[in-house]
């Protein structure tokens, strides 16, 4: 894995768009040197982005020393590359850097890219670059292998961070648990995983199922979650996911106060309630399965508001709630020990 | 479009493997020059695939005199290409018949179909390819555009069929109503469509609105439905096209006394009653949406097990029911121009 990493977000340095870059910075803080953004260079990347702490921001790569690789730091919804980026991509390349990205736009179909990648012999990483081409089959799971999957009201609001939590959080109460990504941000910070969201339509329940079941020997799954099942775009995307990994608990997230699908200002965000109906109904057509905690964002919220907020939803749902940002994920991780001992295990 | 067609089916000419092939012979009888399968030569088209009439079945291309192309008249799962039929392909190319596949193994990625069609002139004609990359925008249809949707509760039951008859009676009325192809066959029939199960898992529900967008001055659009939302293996692509065409009514479609999963021999299918409240639950997150009526595929049936297995499913769903290949699509019909009543237009 690189431990010398550029993260590139010059012009999109907002929580909407860097998504990517905020998750390896919080995930990966000792392999990143630098990240790249013109109008904040001079901060830290705590400052910019609340994540990654002294990480310093930069201006331009050529104010980084020693790097091993440029990772493209943003996920926009279609997953475009901006053009102006085009002649940091090549400064990269000429310096014999990997670079890594994980958009729909794939640099290994770009000719510039290629050439260049190819002179200076740094290799190009389209981690959303896929061939899976299998069915599912429906398979039946190893019972003791329980499989834990967030999902959730809209995008970005903490499905992976909640799964990478509630992973560790497991592993270091002594349980044999794996995070599973399914997204490209998870698969950068994980370095495996299926980019669900770029398989082929008739193959998104299979890719889900073969990558559980090369991990059927241990006993908790977390599975990253990706889309809603209510997002006019991307649903399919959340309803392949779940029926491929055919979950035993769900866990529900969202974030407090957003109203409207993002990216989507005039489409409304069904409510918890119906979300959470289609999504049971949808988990429990393959296979046997419950709601077992609550994951709620309170980004926007004061510290009072959140905990206000938390006990207003585990009246609601009678369920445990977190904020794993904020309060950690113990109760999530002890609802996922109890899911295990319910079932038997 | 070509009117002097062979089907191949050679080897695979059941109703589980040469669906694409019996709904070209209902639907384009007469653009059907021959059905080639070895082991049935000398049939009808009638006798082997019960539908297509007079049109003969024969043992290889050299027994068609005059015909302008060959199409792959099979849907398997996965939709792979049978090894063995290699030679008949190449000696299709290189008579200048056009090959047109609807199936996931792409003739054009294969170098020796390409050099033969080059020489020859042919055209490979890949139904599947497609380079769909918008997303959805959950788009705010014209009232007065009707969307109806057959969904089911497995594959291969008949969701085409019933679109195409209800499309039929809708047209015959006077109505302007018109039939969206969103799978290999439906393109082959109707000339137009798109390919859903082939879409990239991001792009699916963008791929289904944009093909609504573009027909949404029709009255009625009846939008061909695919998997069921219960598969396995397919229910990304149902899900992804029940919000990409955002319904106002859904005809629940299924094969009577079909129990297990087509190609999944050891999974239950759900209870239709599950799976209409899953549908109901995943259309409603969209649109307002209802069914409107049952199609019931009866062929493993009497006609008097068919006539009480009508009367049962309108006693039991509240709903009209009809079996469109027997009984004729009448009552959806109707019921399709009371749901349009009921909606103010």
């Amino acid at each position: 894995m690189h431990n010398k990493i550029v993260i590139l977000t010059d012009g999109y340095s907002t929580p909407f768009l860097a998504k990517t870059a905020i998750s390896l910075l919080r995930y990966r803080t000792d392999d990143i040197a630098a990240v790249i953004d013109g109008a904040a260079a001079g901060s830290t990347a705590q400052q910019v982005l609340s994540a990654g702490g002294d990480v310093p921001v930069v201006a331009s790569l050529a104010d980084v020393a020693d790097a091993d690789a440029l990772y493209v730091g943003i996920a926009p919804p279609g997953g475009k590359l901006p053009d102006e980026w085009r002649p940091m991509i090549l400064e990269a390349l000429q310096r014999k850097l990997d670079v890594v990205s994980g958009l729909h736009d794939f640099l290994t179909d770009d000719e510039e890219y290629r050439s260049a990648a190819e002179q200076s012999g740094a290799k190009l990483v389209d981690v959303r670059r896929n061939k899976h081409k299998s069915t599912a089959t429906g398979h039946r799971f190893r019972k003791g292998c329980i499989r834990i999957h967030p999902v959730g009201h809209d995008c970005s609001i903490g499905k992976m961070v909640t799964s990478l939590e509630v992973q560790r959080g497991l592993s270091a109460a002594g349980h044999d648990a794996k995070f599973l990504a399914t997204g490209q941000t998870g698969i950068m910070i994980s370095g495996e995983g299926v980019p669900i969201d770029c398989v082929v339509a008739d193959f998104v329940n299979g890719a889900a199922e073969q990558l559980l079941i090369q991990n059927e020997q241990h006993d908790f799954l977390l599975i990253e979650g990706q889309g809603s099942i209510s997002h006019p775009a991307f649903s399919a995307v959340t309803a392949g996911l779940l029926h491929g990994c055919a979950p035993d608990g769900l866990i529900f997230c969202y974030e407090a106060g957003r109203t409207q699908v993002k990216g989507l200002d005039d489409f409304d965000i069904p409510s918890m309630k119906d979300q959470m109906a289609a999504c049971h109904a949808m988990a429990n057509l393959r296979h046997p399965c419950r709601f077992i905690g609550i994951a709620i964002n309170t980004r926007n919220l004061t510290a009072e508001e959140a905990d206000a907020e938390l006990a207003r939803a585990e009246a609601e749902f009678g369920l445990p709630a977190c904020d794993v940002y904020r309060t950690g994920a113990d109760k999530l991780v002890e609802a996922c020990v109890a899911l295990r001992k319910e079932l038997g295990q």
